[in-house]
């Protein structure tokens, strides 16, 4: 098989395990392209992409771009700020408007689940979701479970551990769907407030212990606490987070030392973890980030395959 | 003739129907290189622009740096958010300051009535006017004509009727420029109050009767009401526009059926046109949007010959 | 010698003769590449630039920008208001993921004066700073320094007079630094509250008489009233300040002919300077823009040769 089941990536839910494993194998080939002085390839110069940005972002949005200029295809980058969106015209329209100029496709951050989706059941491009709402961010996951598998080996039976706010964490949704379908065992662990009533139903285990669950897994996705995105407050108070969830070099002391510690960022440092565990030679968060960049060429250039079929 | 009258683009006034029907020629030229595989061509290559946004805007911006980049041009971006504008400097110091960097091209959007027209009294570069203020939009009038000869065979008696803000629309004003250069009859309609005097001198016909009007044309320009460019109220409420002026089902029932709906963008859906309506068959909106960036490319690739001869 | 001493450019104090000679002879080369048609050679085409700007910026970020893209090197562009900032990521998390992402040199301007210094010890990449708060801005120092030698032939004992705002001002402190290195004899001129103490250790003479300074000068670098930056007022109002250190016909009168008139931009006309005298055929300001591109190229060059070197 060498081209993916679906047409648009919205997210990890319809993706199955052969298409995670495509997009794997491409972006090992291309992390190769990367380590070459001229970290560039000609095979998108016939597509022309727009970022369009309803959501402030610095690494998805630089991560996206670069990808899309190591394979040399066209960019136009739209954020919400100088944007029409203050002047009442709908996402179809706008959308519609981009795709009119000969745009072939786009990569949509947008703060309400479900955009993407919506906008690939009414465009006619490929929609590439940079992140919804609350929903998914599938590209972080699958970056994610690419930078465990390309340490661990395999992602087969191996123990990760989300911790945090899963409920905002568009970050946990996306990551729970792609781990268990390439045969992860997941659990989370939280305060009780900010781990929805779901997570049973998609086979994650739930604790609220961090001392047993860090010596439980082999890996720690640790997430940002994300008080932008918070309209209540769940947890008293940042410094009450720190000391029963944060991760600090007590929690750390007693587990096992292979342990890989993951966080998506923005780091909020002495909050969700401290600077020496996150600093520390457990920590893959600049692996994570690189290997962001291949598998956003692998998304991309595998997308863009089913553009050329139209 | 295959050279402009002008050195700059500011705005319809200045161009003569000569002018105008060779932006059009090159512009059909330049939609077959938009429909190839690899739409760019290194024409502008050796031609630097940038383009100057002191408005928000999503739609005339990208149109332009799409069309630059086809054109193989060098493109420098600046919207009013992230510049010095607050520092105090004048619009010839800016202007001069970026051309003084090897800059050629000037396109510029501007909330001041004839910023185009004394930046190129003021500057040695060549500039385009993308709208100022309430005064005048050319490339999107050139566009509108396009369209309607693209969809009519010819611009020549045809009955064109624009309904809705003409007092605080550069579009309204470049279109009847425009329209009637290229011999079209037009007219415009909307509530008394946006309906400014001047109009009688400009050889329009002015009324207050949409279901007459509407039947009396062949095309219809839909203009945006445009809430964020008033500076009173010239009436009630926007459903009480969408009651007197807004096109909907009912309006269309008894009309020429090959009449042609027009809309600069963005809709604001539901006040100045249902949604039925436009996204009806009768609506070459995307059409517009789509012959933009040809016109664009055709207008930068004449202008930029002027350079060239400096 | 064909290198610099250094291998960031975080300000002037740390260059030596040397390195300032270099960067002009290379800065020589690259003007006469911008006075050709296609004004752009392939010498960093293996180079990724990340543009952190943490603070608005029209020229510098322009400058920069073109300088790269005249060298062919990819660029990636931020603004503090598009960013995580407000999501609370520290500035080596934010310059560690982009570099993460293969970026391979940094342009930084940042609010906060020693925030290049501080990155460049704490981040494995090339820092080039744009402008640290009111610590130094080198690369306008560089080229103030620069177009001085293009008119007059050398540096060595011209007098220069930076008149106003020094307190406030990096631009001050890097032409300070980079005049005397140069073998320049600078005074500075401007309101007591404007003028810091340790100007003196820097042998600088100090004067409050403006009339005399002129007379006494070669060259006259006339600093923008940087309003935005001050906390507290130094002076009454911008027109006392006017009256008694603008420059202005009266105080041009009786001096040498042969004065030149810089300033750093953006001009606040009728405050620190009028309109005739900053327009005159003394003034060199758009001489210093466009030497700004040559020396932001010679800059990124040399210093990507350090980049391959490792």
């Amino acid at each position: 098989m060498n081209h993916l089941s679906v047409n648009h990536l919205l997210g990890i839910k319809k993706l199955n395990k052969e298409d995670i494993n495509l997009i794997f194998n491409l972006a090992d080939s291309f992390k190769e392209v990367l380590l070459r002085p001229i970290k560039k390839v000609p095979t998108l110069r016939d597509v022309t992409i727009a970022n369009l940005f309803f959501e402030s972002s610095t690494r998805t949005r630089f991560s996206f771009e670069l990808a899309q200029k190591r394979l040399s295809a066209d960019v136009v980058n739209f954020s919400a700020s100088s944007s029409s969106l203050s002047k009442g015209e709908t996402l179809i329209d706008t959308a519609n408007n981009i795709l009119a100029m000969k745009v072939d496709m786009i990569v949509l951050r947008h703060p309400y689940p479900g955009a993407a989706d919506f906008l690939s059941n009414h465009v006619d491009s490929v929609i590439i979701n940079a992140g919804d709402g609350a929903h998914e961010h599938p590209t972080q996951a699958l970056l994610d479970a690419y930078s465990i598998k390309d340490k661990l080996g395999t992602l087969k039976n191996k123990k990760v551990l989300i911790i945090g706010d899963i409920k905002h964490s568009r970050v946990a949704l996306s990551n729970i769907f792609c781990l268990k379908k390439m045969g992860a065992k997941v659990r989370v662990c939280g305060p009780s407030t900010l781990l929805p009533r779901f997570l049973t139903s998609l086979d994650v285990e739930v604790s609220y212990d961090l001392q047993e669950s860090i010596k439980w897994c082999d890996v720690a996705n640790i997430l940002r606490i994300q008080l932008e995105r918070q309209k209540l407050n769940f947890f008293p108070s940042n410094r009450e987070y720190a000391m029963l969830f944060g991760l600090n070099k007590d929690v750390l002391k007693n587990i096992n030392n292979d342990i890989l510690l993951m966080h998506p960022g923005p780091i909020n440092r002495g909050v969700e973890v401290t600077t020496d565990v996150i600093d520390s030679n457990h920590s893959i968060v600049l692996d994570q980030v690189e290997n962001g960049v291949a598998i956003r060429m692998a998304v991309l250039y595998l997308l863009a395959a089913k553009l050329k079929k139209k």
